[in-house]
């Protein structure tokens, strides 16, 4: 791509500047910001951040609860090249010092707690992890440090595909990685969001979720990239929720099911006017407070499939309504294969690996080199995930690919088997898991705990499995169980395997 | 940019294909097809021109009214990593032989007429300047040729950025210039059209304009990203295009005013149903027959600014709707400015060159290397128009920059002096011309044709202009004139500086 298809999220700022000289770009408690008023601060931002030494591919790192200062961070770091990544503030002190000596970051922007002093401890001075990090606190030391650079706007050639956000996403092997998303994977990632959720001019967004996580970010972003207007609150607080909906007249806020339950409580006497939130159905409580939104995002009860690596989502029900897979179809700037073990695709009503390609697409992992290559093999990005093609094309996700069994030579994954035995009406839980057998090599065991006063045999159990997938797949064995382990809301394998006799897996 | 953030068109296609195997992807007469119907096509078509030595960078040309096969040519060239080129059919013998040598095309698939037959005559045999094209006849001839070859995808590597689209357009030197526009070009444009024009899931895009002007072939390809229906109809007639917006349930078709009012005139018994198709109010008749749109495309009445060398169009009314500037706000993928003679950025309220960058800019012209580095000079797109920001931020179209006064160091372009003057209701047609002057090197001279029975004296037209833009571009001399000679739709400039003393011009 030329210089003259350049388009980063510093030069989208530096539209909006230009575009809408009076349009809101950031509230946050006393704070209202014009774009050039953010664009100005951003540059500041950024002389400071390059005074500091931050360069192309430098990381800064933020700590600390919602702020419009995460955004102003991210778009300074764009400005130079650099990588900016918002941390999950919730974390232990052990957590936030893995950090620290993951990412050493060349400046840290920091809300005061006690994890966080201590995680600074554990990691500088010398010989710590991240020895050379320049802390700079959020409030008067952040305003002094901004104010004090100057404002012309820094000279740095900047890539659309060089990486400018890192989150931490999940861990594979035991810790967290940061996936890592360049300004083209942002970018794309926003349009598929402007044009699903059918955003218009004036859109107003309140980040009431966590900025760490995609799910708020993604909204944050692509509200960006139409130049509406962020409204930042620390975190989730009902009342206060309420009351910055109807102040700022905001037109989404990041809610699911729960946050929904509170606001309607919060907002029994209807003393908030949350009409200008235009949002999913929910109760007749919460439609009547809200303006239901029939856009196709919202039509589908915001479903679809997404994760961090490819910007936050990759398939929307909204393109699939009506149809039989509950994850519908891919943005129009991705394309998705089911993939199997060896990266065949597999024909469609076949459980494989969601596998990707396309612009919102990650750029890898912050130094996992292996992890990263891994991932991209054969030149599509493995979600990890296992999900079906229908009959009518449209995607369904199964579950996470933690193992797979493999008998004779079909693969077998745990996920599909397990939710085959759960449409049983008397099977309350179910998990599955591989045993060694001379023949196939493995061959497929289910545990299971009935539903209260149920009562069905093992045959029965097979035959309902044999109906609903591949025959290769049912069980061979069945157990009764009074509970399945579980690991989060996971079944725990490895306590299943060492209870059941589960062994041989492929590759051990 | 990695394989894994890869998306062609072929790739889009790849993907409808498995996504919507039962979605109807063209209607062209008695045809209908499938997006696997179109993908099995697709790959044949790109199979055979293989055969035909069509590889990378190669061109293939389309001579004919508008059918499906001018988007099957476009795609399998598109799976090739070829280019193609819809030529505009209308065009005398001498003007498509020029497109040939021109093109130099590997491949040409023609509908007889006596025009198209002459231009072969013209270029073909030994000594003609394209000897080897191969042609191919649309209609029986053209359906062996795809039918004969295998249905496997080509395994050519196409990069997202290489061109696949050829328009011929604007004549700068008096012979048309084909701009190239990339894959990535192509879909960046049809996701702020998906956006702006909310298009949803199924919907149906009537091609009654001609293909080879980007006004219908951009909302071609932005259907085709959304995995929607194409119909196409040979030319634009209004009894049939009712029948086939009633038959097909066509949601938007290519219109404007005089088609709109033709249809109006075939619909008057209402003898079709065109509820279907969501578009711009235009008279109560027509608003009666269909839905009123209000979307922020319709609700603007389609306004905006837009030129083939960025995809269609750069800028949206409906993004900047209330704001001052009739053309809105720049689309989210691209971002303008507003350059003088020297690319140095004018400030707001200051007419300068429109530049723009962005994704859907294209990629030069064919085999105008001089004119294509002209045109991205400093990195930015010259669109070679006239443009403003006003204080809201929003942007105004003057007019085309065809020539510039330079009066003592000050840039003066006559279009913009010309709209000033024109806002005098005493004035109905004026033009404007640089004369020497031994101390400033130009000044201003306007020419003026008053309204009937109008008197003003040249001092108030002078003031006039004078309160409406800089002072310094305000005429010094007025000559009023019973018509202002014209070549097309502007000013005959040429006859203008013979008849009025015209000259010295920057850069003569």
């Amino acid at each position: 791509m030329g210089e003259v298809h350049r388009l980063t999220l510093g030069d989208v700022l530096g539209e909006h500047r230009r575009s809408r000289p009076l349009g809101i770009a950031c509230v946050d408690g006393d704070v209202r910001l014009t774009y050039p008023d953010l664009d100005e601060r951003v540059n500041r931002l950024a002389n400071a951040l390059a005074a500091d030494g931050v360069g192309a591919g430098d990381r800064v790192l933020w700590l600390g609860q919602n702020s419009f200062r995460v955004l102003e961070l991210l778009l300074a770091a764009a400005r130079l090249g650099a990588i900016c990544c918002p941390a999950n503030w919730r974390q232990s002190a052990d957590e936030l010092a893995f950090v620290l000596g993951d990412l050493t970051p060349r400046v840290v922007v920091w809300a005061d707690s006690e994890e966080v002093r201590k995680a600074r401890e554990m990691t500088g001075g010398d010989g710590g992890a991240a020895p050379d990090a320049r802390w700079v606190r959020s409030g008067d030391e952040y305003e002094s440090y901004v104010e004090a650079a100057p404002a012309g706007e820094p000279a740095a050639e900047v890539a659309v595909d060089a990486p400018v956000l890192a989150l931490y996403t999940a861990a594979f092997d035991g810790r967290p990685n940061a996936a890592l998303l360049s300004h083209a994977a942002l970018i794309a990632h926003s349009m598929s969001l402007l044009h699903i959720r059918q955003m218009e001019n004036g859109f107003t967004f309140l980040n009431c979720g966590p900025l760490f996580h995609v799910g708020t970010m993604m909204f944050c972003l692509a509200t960006l990239q139409l130049g509406g207007t962020n409204v930042f609150t620390p975190a989730f607080e009902a009342e206060e929720v309420c009351r910055l909906i109807e102040a700022e007249k905001c037109t989404q806020a990041f809610l699911f099911g729960p946050m929904i339950d509170g606001l309607v409580q919060a907002n029994q006497s209807a003393n908030h006017d949350l009409s200008s939130l235009r949002f999913v159905s929910h109760s007749p409580e919460w439609d009547a407070m809200i303006t239901v939104d029939d856009s196709p995002w919202c039509a589908a009860k915001m479903g679809g499939y997404g994760q961090t690596e490819v910007g936050g989502m990759l398939t929307f029900l909204g393109l699939g309504l009506g149809g039989a897979g509950h994850a519908g179809r891919p943005s129009p700037l991705t394309h998705v294969r089911i993939l199997d073990a060896d990266d065949a695709e597999m024909p469609a009503g076949e459980v494989g690996e969601i596998c990707a390609r396309g612009q919102s697409v990650f750029s890898g992992y912050w130094a996992r080199p292996e992890l990263s290559a891994a991932k991209s093999a054969g030149g599509w990005h493995h979600t990890g995930d296992l999900g079906r093609r229908e009959a009518d094309g449209t995607i369904t996700f199964i579950g996470p690919r933690l193992r797979m069994i493999k008998s004779a030579a079909e693969n077998v994954y745990p996920a599909e088997v397990e939710r085959a035995l759960k449409t049983h009406p008397a099977i309350a839980d179910a998990a599955v898991i591989g045993v060694p057998d001379e023949r196939f090599g493995q061959t497929v065991k289910a545990i299971v705990r009935l539903a209260d006063d149920a009562d069905v045999g093992a045959d029965e159990i097979v035959e309902h499995v044999r109906s609903q997938i591949a025959s290769y797949k049912r069980p061979r064995h069945v157990e009764f169980a009074e509970s399945i382990p579980k690991k989060g809301h996971l079944p725990d394998y490895d306590v299943l395997d060492e209870r059941y006799g589960g062994g041989a897996y492929p590759g051990t």
